[in-house]
């Protein structure tokens, strides 16, 4: 058995303690004990280990990608406008926040509230173009044209999302999202229920760790100091209000989501995709953390 | 001129300091300069002074007519297992105490998220079924079949009802709220925006004074119980977070509304109606609250 | 077997459901067990069932004492600048709204904070001549001359109370506190350290109840507006964040402190003191919150 | 004119738009007008401009030493039992999270709260053995014999720090600290008086760009994983709720002081020392941290 084929073994134990997201019903179907990784290098070698074929829906790992196409739309100027960049120890879906802090503006991309007013910025003439803008950005960060919807997790999202909508009305009576209220979560719904697997992941992750370029035809899709924004933004906030140990502890710019995704980037070497729906209280993957804290230490990869 | 014109003529000097409500555009139209009140005993005596047939919408003090209608509909104990009965230093519009207190109950029935919820409350099969309901018991208490929404009015309630939204979406995810968000929402900016005068608070005030029953004709139509909760509510609640300093000052129990009602209960003798469309900074009419603190030590009606 | 003797009989029951206060540990030798009531009317008579000789320290109904006091000495206007009258949702001990509220002062003389920086406005030359004039004051309004302090408990208190400290150098931090912080608790934690029995609480609360004036023998010690704000604040803030639901079950001015006594007043009428040291969740006694609404149905006293 | 002088000079322009520090009266003695740099590279070359000889006292820029030597003291797991990871969005002297949060234990060790419990764990048999420790451990840091206290600061903090008081008094009520309050507070106050220049700051910052080990003499005075943890901690909470954007903007581990100075670590390559007392509105020296962006772009520090 392989070196990462042991990492995933050793790290299985901690499946137990933790569980799937329940929010939505659709999300409960995940498999508890799916662990599994993707590691593509910056010069196209591949590695897998575990279950790295399970498929789940990207959910907040979709955030650093609205980000990017955000900024690029609009610059970085107008966004941070928008939205801050400060991590919060408020949890990822909290209210309060907004309330309490200076001109009603969410405290960074990476919480629901900040993800939402991020993606009312994206240009397009209607929610399809604006949705249809994002899922073909992220097939070109992935090189993957089969990206799709799990329109069951959409439909999940869309009928009980009822604390988005909060949020997404008091930045409407704030100021900070301008669009329909409905419109924007028709597009922030459907970019969290796209569907992937680690290697999507791990060649999105590759994408920043090559500072804009997709390292397999060197094409630039995101300039330089975006995606340094985004990374910084990731290492900073990308872990909910684990962010600060999930830096004292691994290094590595990161981003969880609630389907069990983590994508790590490895600045200058590779793209990391781990699977892991089953989670802890904070809402990271509960097996996905404890194999990056291995694959930091044994490839030396923190980046402090 | 006597005792009554005496009154308002020495506090419209606060009017200045204030200003008319300008969350909603058709607020803003109010006349600053009214000052008014109308005195109606439980013998049936009626006095006035001032702008006392000024016309404005009843807004929060709508609040109180559809609590003790809840209560009847469902009975004490389901309507406080979803509505606490906690006065709270947060303005009238604040969301954060929903996310902060055990159980995400809105902490009591005269503030924004309350009254949503204690509407969501009252039966009926549809949206026009409840708020018709609610006009019909509104024109009961103060024997005006004549009562209207001013529809202009409800008109820009619901278009800029954003926060009003969040507070309501927040209640539906957590379960306080059971109905459709939009159709709650009907009825409550409907309640809001019912078109009354000093007169119209003062009699609906007498029957509070008066335990439940109506003083013109004996009839019973809030049961005693009921009546003292409400009007306890308002003792503790019913003036925004201004409500324990109008306690130590003025003693009555009152509630006021961003139109620049106030309308103030002493038990037992007689039921005040004020208008005054220039609001202080917790959004109590600036004048009104003035010429209550002059009433209550002229009259000795101060219940504390 | 009489009503009152009834009354405490059938809440025997609660005392189970409760725990005595364990903060410091003096207070954990209070007899969970005991539950006893003692009310002096207006004209002298004198009620009394249960362990009404139980012994036990005033703690934080001390409070009404020295805000009365403080108001004499520096008139209403210069202690509202200091101390707000707004009742809080937060906990008795909590420190958040010092910081969040504006001119970080707290927000009613009831909570610990308040209650702190009530006292540090009482003259006096040093903290004796304090404490001795809160002593002195305590005995004249309960016309016992034997009161005094419980010095193990004051020990405990003073050696444990470093969440006051806390409250009161946050306060001298802001200004609120003009006087040393240790001179100030020295007086604070022996003035919750006065021992009484129920007998003299109640007769603390027919001076109230008669307006200032002593009635037995019709001497005035509070001036009647003064009497009615303490009243009022003890209507509104007086039973820690469940004094909303207390007003609205119960309907009488109140305090309750954590070594299981209430002082209630009925206006005009009474004077009602309870013991009972098993405490519900929010620092009330759990047996007197219920035998006082035994009270107020069975003789109707409620104010509102 | 080189390009160091050349950045100082341009940079001067944002002085007027701050203050130097007022909380405590020695502070605002400080030249406002004051900026300057020092920056020592690994191999030991130095570079300079502007007013990069001003002494300032070190203020919260020790927070990192004593971090430090509390994890050599303590080991890491024992520290982040008392204090978190976790960036926060309050500001250095709130004492909210403290309450709102899991356990009372203070958000990070650069905070206050945070550095207040981490100099509580630091080991000596009294306040003097502690604090001496720490100047020692500072000497060594920057290999300079002659740093010593600002008494005249130090007396200033002490008698004016009732909000240091109020925090600490909090975690002795919650258990997080655990000596005697008013020994912490002086190792505390002390360490934040010694008096530093730019050179100081540059040499201490070498030692953190080199894991732990003095770059002119090769002696390990910090192990590597500590050193990395308190960059990290630098980099995630280290210029108050600015960090986040400091991070975006800037990209440098790094610590400010409300004395004026900031000191940042390049990693592998040097460190840096700024003068600037003119403060920003979070507490940051508002010429430092242009200063600061200037280098990072020109010599491309950025670790992101």
């Amino acid at each position: 058995m392989n070196t990462l084929e042991e990492i995933i073994s050793e790290n299985r134990k901690y499946l137990d303690r933790g569980e799937v997201a329940s929010y939505i019903p659709e999300l409960k179907k995940a498999n508890k004990n799916a662990l599994g990784l993707y590691i593509t290098t910056l010069n196209g070698e591949e590695y897998f280990a575990g279950d790295y074929d399970t498929k789940f829906t990207i959910q907040s790992i979709s955030k650093i990608i609205t980000l990017a196409l955000a900024i690029m739309d609009n610059g970085k100027d107008y966004v941070f406008s928008k939205v801050g960049m400060e991590p919060t120890t408020e949890a990822f879906n909290s209210i309060i926040d907004l309330e309490l802090k200076n001109l009603n503006k969410p405290l960074n991309p990476m919480i629901n509230a900040g993800a939402i007013a991020t993606v009312s910025m994206i240009k397009g003439k209607d929610k399809n173009e604006v949705f249809n803008r994002i899922l073909e950005f992220t097939k070109k960060l992935c090189g993957n044209e089969n990206l799709k919807v799990d329109e069951s997790v959409y439909t999940s999202e869309n009928r009980t999302g009822n604390r988005n909508r909060a949020l997404a009305y008091f930045m409407k009576s704030t100021g900070i999202i301008e669009k329909d209220v409905e419109e924007v979560l028709y597009a922030y719904f459907k970019q969290c229920s796209i569907e992937v697997t680690c290697k999507d992941l791990s060649r999105i992750a590759t994408v920043f760790a090559n500072e804009g370029v997709l390292p397999w035809n060197e094409e630039r899709v995101i300039p330089k100091e975006i995606a340094r924004i985004v990374k910084t933004i990731m290492a900073t906030c990308g872990m909910y209000d684990a962010s600060g140990e999930f830096a004292v502890n691994i290094g590595l710019p990161s981003k969880s989501g609630v389907g069990g995704g983590i994508l790590a980037v490895a600045p200058g070497k590779m793209g990391i995709g781990i699977v892991g729906p089953s989670l802890d209280k904070k809402g990271n993957s509960i097996g996905g953390v404890e194999v990056l804290k291995d694959l930091s230490e044994k490839f030396d990869l923190n980046i402090f």
